[in-house]
């Protein structure tokens, strides 16, 4: 069984951003030279998330939308994390409706994915150095 | 390490539909051979779900009403998404609260399930031929 | 390939608790010799979650409450799982906001965490004993 470690870092503009990392877990698929096994894609911290839907530019403002009717930001006292003096407790909600990460099959060299299949990383609390883990095993 | 491919294909006769998968991704644990691991079981579409739960109807019902009023379907028009002449930005929302997929463990050759866990393929955007993927790898 | 597989076992005394697991789960992947490879955790019960998020009390009652609020317990003759003689049907909800199970890097010997990362057992439906299985593989 071989293995494969990277990490990502962002520091996004916003604190919502949606950016597809598909090409990055791509790359590091073919890095591993490990034909067949599991990548597994995981946020490192707990205001962000690691998930896979459509690149669609509207699709990213609708979730962006929704998520903020589900898990709303403001007023920020409404929180008891925020006592802490944070502002990001929606982001810690947020995060649990998009996932923390996704698990995906290496198939032939490759990124087993479905026709619009594209794996996303999901800031809720930007504006900060953040990370994303991708470790791979297989053969 | 050994590993197994295999996808369920599935042409829902409603919008939504909720399918216990169990028996057929059991039968391609054995098909495997494999003794010990992990077993990936995915949505390959960005509008279904894979998840476990119960295989009880009225759940069934509940999590289809519960749902739809957590990412309402009407009217499409409140979403973007919706601008590119689909109608199923609703089932992109659903599909993010229900998962994407499982990790199941495989112990002694079959699946290492609770006593009610079972696995089910959720459909949001059915009527259309669509897929579920299963890898499988281990020892 | 090397395997390694431990269940938890609990019995909170509330309906709704939220336990920190991180240690017990470091231990097991010290206990499986495991160098590098990938820890599944899950819930085997159906009203209960796996997830990683932060250690934090005041975050712990925001989660509470606002899974309350997504989907409520009482009345409990709102939903047709508990014509069952049920009264758990909103812990199945609850537990799918929350997630199943979480899957995290093992990286030289230890388990591959952010810095906040703690992973929590989400117990939905308590006052009884339910289990969470640790599944090991690696080498």
């Amino acid at each position: 069984m071989n293995h494969h470690r990277k990490e990502l870092w962002f520091n996004t503009p916003h604190r919502r951003d949606y950016l597809n990392i598909t090409p990055e877990v791509e790359a590091e698929v073919r890095a591993s030279g490990i034909r067949n096994g599991l990548c597994l894609v995981n946020a490192m911290h707990i205001t962000a998330s690691v998930y896979i839907n459509d690149a669609e530019d509207g699709l990213l403002e609708d979730y962006d939308q929704w998520l903020e009717k589900l898990a709303p930001h403001a007023p920020t006292s409404q929180y008891k994390h925020n006592r802490t003096g944070e502002d990001n407790a929606d982001a810690h909600m947020k995060r649990q409706i998009m996932g923390r990460e996704v698990v995906v099959a290496i198939t032939d060299g490759k990124l087993d994915l479905g026709p619009w299949e594209q794996i996303f990383y999901g800031e809720f609390d930007g504006r900060r150095k953040k990370r994303v883990l991708i470790k791979i095993i297989g053969e």
